[in-house]
């Protein structure tokens, strides 16, 4: 597979369609379509996956998402910013979206990709125990919050109902901390 | 949150983008732009999971993906075409991409979302036991892939690897079988 040419075909401030022309395996030329934020560093955004010490709970966010058009059970997650490092951001959009705190992280996967087929976007999972209250004053005016602590009981609930939109990271960990009691 | 108005501002076939105009919680109007599909089912395309119950391996496929430029680590893949039923989707994704053949579906997931600040894509993850031999010459032309077969300890090493472009699911699955010898 040879890419020979890169063309960005919209032009918006946040994300755009790339066409790709390639040679395929017998030399082909196609061309493939996808989305692109075009950020400079990878990973484009951070995830946090939140265990909360004092409740012993797992932490998810319900979250109005535009792009669906309804609430969906997630984890806080936010673009990196400039200079920022993941674990600095991952600290600031838990922080901002949940008003918990970083107590220390667990594990930080590496950029990982979304969807490959669809987007060069990238994220980064920092697994992490937090600590406090729950509140959502720090949220912007274009978010709308709700902050869920499971214990491995009420994720099992959870994960069984059939009218909740999940993220797909989301469900493969609560999937797992219902059946395992570990999110890592 | 309120979504007014959707309106379509590209017009290619598999992927275009979409403008919701909303109003968020304080009543300011404001705008999110997202990729689209436009698949009229949920969801959009079936992601396997699968285990060799001979081989008594997780299989993974190094694929050359064109937005990453580069070849990437996941599981097999593919849209669901008109009609046809998730299960059957996998069985035919699986053997067109890797030549083995679904055995038993042990779990299917849920049309859940990829990225959803960035698309509305779904997917549905669907964990199998398959068979056979590993061959790819049912491969389409734009396709490159390698078949792999993980044991537990193979994992583990795959998953240090630090020049490896993972898929998001993929990494979170492997990361638990790595840990457990279990990927549900």
């Amino acid at each position: 597979m040879d890419i020979y040419k890169k063309e960005k075909i919209t032009d918006y401030p946040h994300l755009n369609l790339i066409r790709a022309k390639y040679k395929d395996r017998t030399g082909t030329d196609k061309s493939w379509l996808y989305a692109s934020r075009q950020n400079s560093a990878r990973p484009d955004a951070v995830v946090i996956v939140p265990f909360h010490q004092q409740e012993n709970k797992l932490v998810i966010i319900k979250e109005f998402r535009v792009p669906l058009g309804g609430f969906q059970f997630g984890f806080p997650a936010g673009l990196v910013d400039p200079g920022e490092s993941i674990v600095q951001a991952g600290r600031r959009e838990l922080y901002e979206e949940t008003g918990l705190s970083v107590v220390n992280v667990i594990k930080q996967s590496p950029a990982i990709f979304s969807s490959s087929g669809l987007t060069d976007e990238s994220i980064s999972l920092l697994y992490v125990v937090c600590d406090g209250s729950a509140n959502t004053e720090q949220n912007e005016a274009s978010e709308q919050i709700e902050v869920k602590m499971l214990s491995q009981d009420q994720a099992a609930d959870c994960i069984r109902q059939n009218n909740i939109l999940f993220d797909v990271k989301t469900w493969i960990v609560l999937e797992r901390f219902a059946a395992t009691g570990k999110m890592v």
